[in-house]
């Protein structure tokens, strides 16, 4: 668990912060084998700092991941307001896709180290839920996407999509075709 | 490698047969946890016959694996036969993606008993892959499915739909839902 008492002084807050930004990178390149040595070391921080943060490299990949998801949550708010909404959700659901193989990583090193995320990342959980339900139904109101599907849909094929983007034998222009033909299929059919 | 040195009799072929189809059931069921006593057992002959015709369980696993690969290739080619080439290939990739967990079972099944099929499997996979081509390029030609894509974005979309059908957490009717977007997204685009 991520144990944050007392609020932090704001210097406190920018180290932590850069913190989970470079071990979202760490994480990603180098998935279970990364050390929370080597996050220390490319954020300029002696350990001690990481530690204090962070006790456990468990603790450290569990706000990773609630950060990942409150970035795309915020991201889908953001699209959300976009003149476009059709443009907006084919936007969110392609970068979900192309940040796949990051994700997995992610979740393979949380795995190894035995971190149940179920937990703390229920709230952010809930939070990304509705973020993405709004950016689709907007789109479903401006009609650009088909309305015959749910946020339930929309999760299935962006996990099915990430791991057909997650195998690196297949080539990036056969992925961005494959990508294509599931968004245009969730456009709505306008004839035969 | 599964060794056929001298023509099997037919009743050896028969028996040799049915092993397969019991063993594809048997390892879809259990996965890893299949033995080949169980195979034996349900088969309803004694474990030497099973070791007559594979000699270990990586040699059965391999066998069931090209059997299989076999029989869709045969069920594509009788597919490309019917009169409604847009239906079979439809028809052929929703079964694919349907019978995804037995696959799954299977691939780690044989992940498990360290059995690599590139080279058994070589052959029928390029049978597969010009079974499947077939089906498609009839399905094109027929202007039912979209001409900008060949058989490595049908494979890709085929590993990535059938991902989503082995969770077993996603509801049928969910399932159902996200393959019709896939399966839209393969037809041609009629207007918009």
């Amino acid at each position: 668990m991520v144990t944050n008492e007392r609020p932090l002084r704001s210097d406190a807050r920018r180290n932590r912060a850069k913190l989970l930004d470079v071990a979202e990178r760490v994480f990603a390149e180098k998935g279970t084998s990364a050390s929370t040595e080597e996050v220390a070391r490319r954020a300029g921080v002696g350990i001690g700092t990481v530690f204090r943060h962070f006790p456990t490299k468990g603790d450290l990949l569990e706000a990773v991941f609630v950060a990942r998801l409150r970035r795309l949550a915020d991201e889908a708010d953001r699209l959300a307001e976009s003149a476009d909404p059709g443009e907006a959700f084919f936007t969110f659901f392609a970068q979900m896709v192309r940040s796949a193989p990051e994700k997995n990583a992610l979740s393979e090193a949380l795995a190894a180290a035995g971190v149940d995320v179920t937990e703390t990342a229920s709230p952010i959980k809930d939070a990304f839920r509705t973020s993405v339900s709004t950016l689709l139904e907007r789109a479903q109101r401006a009609g650009a996407v088909r309305a015959d599907i749910g946020f339930a849909e929309v999760i299935t094929l962006l996990v099915s999509a990430s791991h057909g983007a997650e195998h690196s034998f297949t080539a990036p222009d056969v992925q961005s075709r494959a990508l294509a033909v599931v968004l245009d299929g969730l456009r709505p059919r306008t004839g035969g």
